[in-house]
């Protein structure tokens, strides 16, 4: 009743504009129109399949139309005043005039034939940035940006080392008369050696460059390598230790005041939906108003699951709970809990007397034995020997049809054995794996030999589909040992946030491949292999002739196209090596890619292993969080709790330990509830829980901001306020 | 008196015999002997001055001889069961024993011209391990042991991913018939694949490998990405997660027991030393005694230090102190104290009348201001520029004697300002470099000078050297940068650390450089730049002619002798290439490259990386130890504490900021004491102690080990009882 006070006491319009603006469909949407922006570079000069220049514009306009419609709707939806101060609204609008107005100058250009550079196109992955939903994005950005300054002055004592080698190089070994491997003089210029000492330390010239010295006399060789320990083990060392700290003290600083904005909101609705309780005690709320915004905010939530809840946030069992115990709510609602339904299997409803009899009993001991997975194991590792022999062999190529076979039968078997939707419940990554693959392989292998047989004809395709599928099967085997599960666990769970570092590469690669392609597009072209061309032999530039870049067949590693590009920068990241496009070029070209290494490499990668390195850390330090353990001592009180021996009995199928119960609880005493809870202590629902998670012991739990802090509110922002939060 | 009676008490002789074998001299020359043995691969066949076999033999006869009789002493000063208990005593008579053997067959193998194998060679870096002073190396490879297992199975889940990425491979483009750069068919043998992948890895075979893949079908590249994203990047940062989180676990469960051990034989001390105060209260320590047993450690601690360390341990003035504070005792004496005597100038004393004239208190108040470090940054800039120019210009080779003149004044410019004595302190690293390099720079110039005039001859070793003098100079430039300068001191500070890293690699660079001298010596042969001899083409071996190994020029990366396969070894450390190698002899020379690959890049380098990032998040999180606190506080109840607002005001030359106050106490009101204390918060004497304060918080400080803990007995060594442990 007093929730819907409050409802009507908002703005309805704005709520349901809310509502709306926040529906997955129209984020969905979003993303798709990003992704379509992104991919206009597909099909623009240079292309790798041309459209006519109208129809790719025709498509950007729509598209800039849809991102102004999304950002007049968030317009309505907040405060006009947090609507201009928000830095990300500002940057969304002028990235789109700048396009709009670029769009035209270039149409201008283009139809007077003028030259056009679409310089525009740099700012478009900064969309992905900037729209309301890249959130963990932005605070990635956020804390590398944070971190510059730390890593400014590193870097700058790494380039006065570099420079101080260089000198000494250059005054030690350029007026030796050394000579280059092509006969060029040898550390002569100093900017020469600058530049190639700071490619040692990428480790891509490594004996090369120190060749000549050391041919000279042994004793060059001591200055090469006190300067790969200074500079590439220390230094590089050292930008790990400055970027992971930073990184790791801005987020840390970003969650708190998240943390504290949220609790914040939740006082504040605490204080709307608070009925006072009598004798002057403190204000609580009711069980009933409880249930009305649990349903609200997570309207999927099973009852008991709710129950449960309940039971934990009122632990004395007073039928209200006080202001701590409400703000507690969002954390609890983010702890993924494990709801096991102990639901018969579909046959034991359609035919009891047959599922119970003692042959199929047996059955489904024999599935669950031990040794059924050992079994399975063995066939893997007989059929990883079929694949690797030659499959040209008519013995061998049947045998493909065997195993196909005992894969389908394996999964038959645990499908009659274990409850289906159990078998395939969310978690059961393992299933889901197997069952895919196992289907999509029989799919493939039916259509290759229908093929082949009709018509005498194989489709390369298929035939490498049919090959990836049957490999993929092997990994299975991955699972059956323990030790090696709880490695892929980790890394699958950290999953989600591997991604956020992937839009990050992908915004920093988009932005390098749009100026790259700019600057080195139509400079070396690929020949088909069949090509007789005389130009092949030096990728079309005779500047190439003879180099290294030629005669290692690096053609293909090129500008020409949006796609080559993105393949090229990711060998940079590898191997930082530019000397064909240097060659092809100018020698500025270089700041090209030192700038990239720099960017990439010392500053996005070293936080890429930061994460994972953190990521671990928390793996290998197992506490729960102190939420978790009330809340799992509940779930044992309450007598609903998963028996932990029942779950070590039986280790199949399942992504975690705790995805085993399935189909045990037939065995299990019928006193035991049809509904029991384990809640995964390493799982979380979103990537912020899990970072709040890894910075939780610094975070102070009594900390409500119950005083309206201006900075938490700023960096707060509105798309997650208490109904977004959990 | 109840001191002396303890010393009574235990035997004499074998005290004299302790003290004796503590020496450093005899640690000195132990070392020295180890050394001498290490470096008898210089002189052995394969040699790089050879010498005959007698020879080398007499020598390593001596080695031994030495190693015996330290050993037998070392037998001598500890009890029987302890010495046949301890492992590093059984390693070294192993070692000896199985030396003598080989060296016996070896000799006997010679004189009957057969072909013998020196096998033994590789047990001599373990002598370096097992001698009682190589606790830190043998505490580095315990660790590395420990952290095995986890590695193993991370190691197993990467290998099973290569396994599985290879035989996609090997289905997807061995049948298509794709042909390598020099025309041998792409990706048809397994066993190749998976190498070659293992070394994509490692990025040293980076675009080539893919380039044939890639240049048949973009979508092959995606196979590429896919794995260098999963082997290069992924799983290269778990396996730094791995190896730094159980390094430091171990590293930190060593340290704990040491503490363990030391506060137990303090205990034991306290036992020994104790008198039982009036009224049955705790048992105490005199001052008189306590006293006695401080100058008895560390015999050359000023008198002033003591009281303050007393003053400390007695916080409440009681002329006695009970256990905890007597145990306390050790790590006190590990907290670097810094004692600033203001003591007057010298001049001051031989004609003050003269050193007070205004003149001479106006050139004090120059040297001392801002400017005068301001003018000296830039004179060095100049002087950098002019390096970098052309030192046959007669006018540019003259100007060296100028800016040579300036630093020389400068050194004598603060020489008179300041206190000579505080100016070449212990800790005032940069004034030693400083003056140092000026002087050789100076004498390095004379000579060179003096040769040029009078025999028109130049050497070109001097004029190196005078090169590299003159280059050095300009480092001095960033410690005029506070931003610098604090990086630049943790990387001193952990450089102690690394020395032992160091060690470390010198033990499995020995042993890999021994192997592989008989695996491959001879096979490479390096031609001298003169040589016309046509084999220089394919560096002495046919079978190199026309492969890269031979076209880039790499004949002097080869096992011929020792110090060249050390350098080898570097570079493969860096970059692993082996093919040279690998065609020369047999394709199973790729085991040997791929175990250094692992030990050396996958295990030891991370190691050292994590010992670099916790040594830089110790330096971040900047609070100081409880007992630190506790030290500090007592200097400034003492009122001898260094004011900050003088330390602030003079940042001249010192390596940290408290090293500034030299000089300034002539100005400093005279009511102040003429000694004051300072303590080095983050310099530690030994690196225990760092490591003690990096794990400080998760050590227990009143676990006072009294029980007699046979795990800790265990592992604490008696080289390292009370009066050691300081």
């Amino acid at each position: 009743k007093k929730f819907t006070n409050v409802m009507s006491s908002v703005c309805v319009c704005v709520f349901r504009l809310y509502i709306l603006y926040n529906h997955w469909a129209l984020k969905v949407l979003l993303y798709f129109f990003i992704l379509v922006s992104l991919c206009l570079a597909i099909f623009e000069e240079p292309a790798v399949w041309p459209l006519p220049v109208w129809a790719t514009m025709l498509v950007e306009v729509l598209c800039l139309l849809i991102f102004t419609i999304r950002l007049v709707h968030y317009a309505k939806v907040i405060p006009r005043d947090k609507f201009w101060k928000d830095p990300k609204n500002i940057c969304i609008i002028v990235i789109l005039m700048l396009t709009l107005v670029d769009m035209i100058i270039y149409g201008a250009m283009k139809s007077a034939n003028y030259y056009g550079v679409r310089w525009s196109r740099v700012l478009r992955p900064l969309l992905l940035v900037n729209v309301t939903e890249g959130r963990q994005l932005r605070r990635a950005f956020r804390s590398i940006r944070n971190a510059l300054p730390q890593i400014f002055y590193v870097f700058l004592l790494f380039m006065f080392s570099i420079l101080i080698f260089s000198l000494m190089a250059l005054k030690l070994l350029g007026k030796r008369g050394l000579k280059n491997i092509d006969g060029s003089p040898y550390f002569t210029s100093y900017l020469e050696i600058i530049f190639e000492l700071y490619v040692l330390v990428t480790t891509a010239n490594s004996p090369d460059i120190m060749m000549p010295a050391y041919n000279a006399s042994f004793i060059f060789a001591a200055f090469f390598i006190l300067y790969i320990l200074i500079n590439t083990y220390i230094f590089m060392s050292v930008f790990l230790a400055v970027v992971y700290n930073n990184y790791k003290k801005y987020l840390k600083e970003e969650i708190r005041q998240l943390v504290r904005a949220k609790r914040h909101k939740m006082v504040r609705a605490f204080a709307v939906l608070q009925e006072p309780r009598e004798e002057g005690g403190e204000p609580v709320v009711t069980r009933a108003t409880w249930n009305q915004v649990v349903q609200l905010v997570q309207p999927n939530l099973s009852n008991a699951h709710r129950e449960l809840l309940w039971s934990v946030s009122d632990d004395k069992n007073q039928g209200a709970i006080g202001k701590v115990a409400f703000v507690q709510l969002a954390d609890l609602l983010n702890i993924e809990v494990i709801t096991l339904k102990s639901r018969p299997h579909p046959l034991q409803w359609l035919c009891p007397t047959l599922y119970q009899s003692a042959p199929s009993r047996l059955l489904c001991r024999m599935v669950q034995h031990r040794a059924f997975v050992i079994v399975y194991d063995l066939i893997i590792l007989v059929n990883a020997v079929f694949i690797g022999l030659d499959e040209e062999n008519p013995m061998i190529a049947n045998s493909e049809w065997v195993f196909l076979a005992l894969y389908i039968l394996e999964i038959l078997l645990k499908l009659y054995v274990f409850e289906p939707r159990d078998f395939f419940s969310k978690h059961s990554f393992w299933n889901w794996f197997d069952t895919i693959v196992v289907i999509a392989a029989l799919i493939a292998t039916i259509i290759n030999s229908a093929m082949k047989t009709s018509k005498d004809f194989s489709s390369q395709q298929i035939l490498d589909i049919v090959f990836i599928l049957r490999v993929l099967r092997l990994v299975r085997v991955v699972d059956s040992i323990k030790r090696f599960r709880t490695i892929i666990n980790t890394l699958i769970r950290i999953g989600p946030a591997i991604l956020t570092f992937g839009q990050l590469i992908l915004v920093v690669y988009y932005i390098f491949a749009m100026v790259g392609m700019e600057l080195f597009k139509g400079k070396v072209t690929f020949y088909g292999q069949s090509s007789t061309d005389p130009a092949k032999a030096y990728c079309g530039n005779p500047l190439l002739n003879g180099t290294d870049f030629a005669k290692l067949n690096y053609c293909k590693n090129n500008f020409n196209n949006v796609v080559s590009s993105f393949i090229l920068l990711v060998e940079l990241t590898v191997v930082n090596q530019c000397s064909g496009f240097v060659t092809v070029t100018h020698i500025s070209a270089r700041i090209f890619f030192v700038l990239f290494h720099i960017i990439v490499v010392i500053v996005i990668l070293n936080i890429f292993v930061a994460f994972v390195l953190e990521a671990f850390f928390v793996e290998y330090s197992v506490d729960k969080s102190d939420l978790q353990t009330s809340l799992e001592r509940k779930i044992e009180e309450l007598e609903l709790a998963v028996a932990q021996e029942k779950l070590e009995d039986n280790l199949v199928n399942a992504m975690e330990t705790i995805d085993n119960d399935l189909g045990t609880s037939q065995s299990a005493k019928p006193n035991l509830p049809s509904l029991m809870f384990k809640i995964a202590s390493k799982r979380y629902r979103t990537v912020d829980a899990l970072l709040q998670r890894i910075f939780e012991s610094d975070l102070d739990p009594e900390d409500f901001a119950e005083n309206d802090d201006p900075e938490a509110q700023s960096s707060g922002n509105f798309a997650n306020p208490i109904f977004g939060s959990t």
